[in-house]
């Protein structure tokens, strides 16, 4: 397997100024990897609970989705429940059930073990290098992380970071972990602490991609209608390495060609609730805003 | 003359995080002139008191600015004083002196009926209509505006509104004018009230221009050192307006080149207090800050 993702899949309810939904497909694996299954095959790490619906389980089949990883157990699946005001910039947690999470022990099966590329989503580090351990030296890791993690985890995060390629983070997380808040000082600083390549993703700014040497700025697609927020940074994050997975090409070109893929697939998520949009998106539709990316930020030289 | 700024010319008192300075020069119609001076000659329209410094009038006459147009009357110059967080991204004021800015009664000098480009800056839009009378038929004129006249004064400003060419807001402004949080509907709306081209300013986030059938969206230049955002949004609108003065061509290819010219000067005005950094700058940093937004942004077709 060329890819492969370990964090969360989750049932969430959502408000959102336009509507509310009720446990709902969620979770960081589940956005990541069906972003990227439009571009590579691609294996989820993750637990549930007896009670996650078969539907789901049909859904990501649907879709090159490699779900050995996906360990049943006893117990109730992962819930989130969360809202968004006007602005849609950031989610307010009402409650956050663990449940089989809690005792999440990634074991990676045999055939993953030999992935190229290597997502790990927003979990415990601890969790994060225990799945590292277990990989036979991948071309390339990503990871992201949360202000949790970055407060009450700091060295065990600092441990990860001193083994991944790839760190993608918002931009509250990018300050938060290196105490600044200029952008250009946070991206040099965070690219001390061992990875090449830093993604900040602003929402609706678009994201920012930093390497020793050069800065690359990317747009946010302009939506007419955000429906809901969730998973939006996973899902480019899915598009990002989806594109890093096909291609197999690590160059600057090539990344930022992956950084617009990824604004495309979280563009595409924020559209409808949960993964809804994802069912019925086609590679041509990504492609065609890709082509409007283009469009949309060129200019001469002078 | 080629193109005219009509707005305040003013002695700030500034704090930020970095520093603190009083009475120093600024305004509207002075960061605009200074940064279009860079691309071609420009007339200021304002008025200032007999204690304006006389050193401001030398440090303007060593740039191509014309000030036929800058009354000198009984009474003290307007005054702003505000202050800054570590944030940069607002303004909060902690005092205006309007002084003799109250009385001003905008008188342009014969040379000046006939620009063919015309700024009308932040000011009352009765006052920007009584300019538009005394122009003869400009081939383009840009407005911005504030909170302060969209509440207070929205009958005239409509008015101003269905004359003129281009609109240049930063995007809280935007959306208050039309009631709208959604900035691609902002965009669309704001275009029926008569403008062909809407600029939302981003400050650290960029700008976006539409017209009525296409988005171009440009970054901010990533600064290290951010000094003083005094004055960022007019430098824009200075270099905007100041490269379609200076090549007569309203495509829109060229108006991105303007765009991404007006993001070049308001990322060397925010690098110092006042106007300071404009009395070191030379053509040829600002040839270079847009080569670097072009190699910042440019990706390639997949």
């Amino acid at each position: 397997m060329n890819l492969l993702a370990v964090g969360s899949v989750a049932l969430d309810s959502v408000k959102t100024p336009f509507g509310e939904v009720s446990e709902v497909l969620g979770g960081s694996a589940t956005y990541f990897a069906t972003a990227a299954s439009y571009f590579t095959r691609v294996g989820i790490v993750a637990v549930v609970g007896a009670d996650f619906p078969k539907e789901h389980v049909t859904f990501l089949k649907t879709r090159p989705i490699d779900l050995e990883g996906l360990a049943v157990t006893d117990g109730r699946t992962f819930r989130w429940r969360g809202e968004y005001g006007y602005q849609l910039n950031e989610a307010r947690t009402l409650e956050t059930q663990l449940n089989v999470f809690q005792q999440f022990n990634p074991q990676l099966p045999p055939d993953y073990r030999t992935a190229e590329l290597v997502f790990l989503a927003n979990i415990d580090p601890d969790l994060q290098l225990e799945v590292l351990k277990q990989t036979r030296s991948p071309e390339l890791v990503a990871l992201d992380t949360m202000n949790f993690w970055i407060d009450g985890k700091r060295e065990a995060l600092l441990k990860v970071l001193g083994k991944v390629n790839i760190v993608i983070v918002n931009d509250g997380e990018a300050r938060q972990l290196v105490q600044e808040v200029n952008l250009v000082k946070v991206g040099r600083e965070i690219l001390k602490l061992g990875p090449k390549i830093l993604i900040i993703k602003r929402g609706e700014y678009g994201a920012l991609l930093f390497t020793r040497d050069a800065i690359f700025s990317a747009p946010a697609y302009p939506l007419e209608t955000v429906f809901d927020p969730t998973g939006a940074g996973d899902s480019f994050a899915g598009g990002f390495m989806g594109h890093l997975a096909r291609t197999k090409d690590f160059g600057m070109s090539n990344l930022r060609q992956a950084v617009i893929l990824g604004s495309v697939m979280a563009s595409y998520c924020v559209e409808a609730f949960s993964l809804e949009r994802f069912r019925t998106l086609h590679s041509e539709e990504i492609l065609g805003r890709y082509r409007e990316f283009k469009r949309m930020t060129h200019f001469e030289e002078l």
